[in-house]
């Protein structure tokens, strides 16, 4: 189960549904998500570099980033708000690509503990079937199933660091 | 057409359409979404007293308000953040109501200039058909058109200052 990222997308519906299990504490995930210098490690292609503008993980709190192509110099940049304060039980966060502007949706994510693996729950609501089209046709799966194996690499790696603390 | 409002929810999907036509310019019907002494002059049911608490009308902005039944004293409360500067071409907010907590949808806003009047296009999107279903449940549908109806009589009050200005 372990490493297999599961996208579920019915025809015609205006969600995607994303479920990944981690061998790691559902409070080290958690961290690798609200931590920008943390995130930035994983989040994304391994061939882009992210850049985190703001990253305010809290209520009314806005987030930027971009991803930089180092060959080509393009740019990819993303944005939105965060509602509530982020929490391992619910994480809600608008979410917009410069490059499909007013093409919004909103993210929701809930970490589950299964004594020391988590259990990773992503819904993204979209208004429309052809926003959530679009942002299936972007190709995201493959950078989420790319990003999500960065994760499991960096969880290997502060395991020990977090169990030390 | 002015003054019937039309909510379209097909089984089984997790949004919420709704579509009002308001014979009054596409600027004052903004006015009386963003300002917050106008909004509380319409939005909800007659027999509630509306008090906002919070109300920033900008990205990342909160707001926050509560319904009161004068009769019982019994609350209702509201809250959300808004993604990105809310204009009449697009308006980005997060909604979710204290009894139903955990439940949060996206509702987007576009206002169509029709010489002189508006077309109002707002879109509920859920994370589940369980929570759009809820929505609906609740009753939405009559407190929004008895708003709207509510919204008509404030802008006919607002038409001849908002022309002589």
């Amino acid at each position: 189960m372990s490493g297999r990222t599961t996208v579920t997308a019915e025809p015609g519906t205006t969600t995607i549904e994303i479920i990944r299990e981690f061998d790691a504490p559902r409070d080290l995930v958690f961290r690798a998500h609200t931590e920008p210098d943390l995130l930035r490690q994983w989040l994304g292609p391994r061939r882009y570099e992210m850049r985190i503008d703001r990253f305010e993980a809290r209520d009314g709190g806005r987030y930027r980033y971009r991803h930089v192509d180092p060959d080509s110099g393009a740019k990819y940049g993303f944005r939105g708000v965060f509602h509530g304060d982020p929490s391992p039980d619910l994480w809600v966060q608008t979410f917009e690509f410069d490059g499909w502007p007013g093409h919004v949706s909103m993210d929701t994510l809930r970490l589950e503990d299964r004594g020391g693996q988590t259990i990773s729950r992503t819904t993204s609501a979209f208004s429309s079937v052809e926003d959530r089209d679009g942002m299936i046709s972007s190709g995201m799966e493959d950078g989420l199933s790319e990003g999500y194996e960065r994760l499991d690499e960096l969880l290997v790696r502060l395991g020990p660091i977090a169990a030390r603390s």
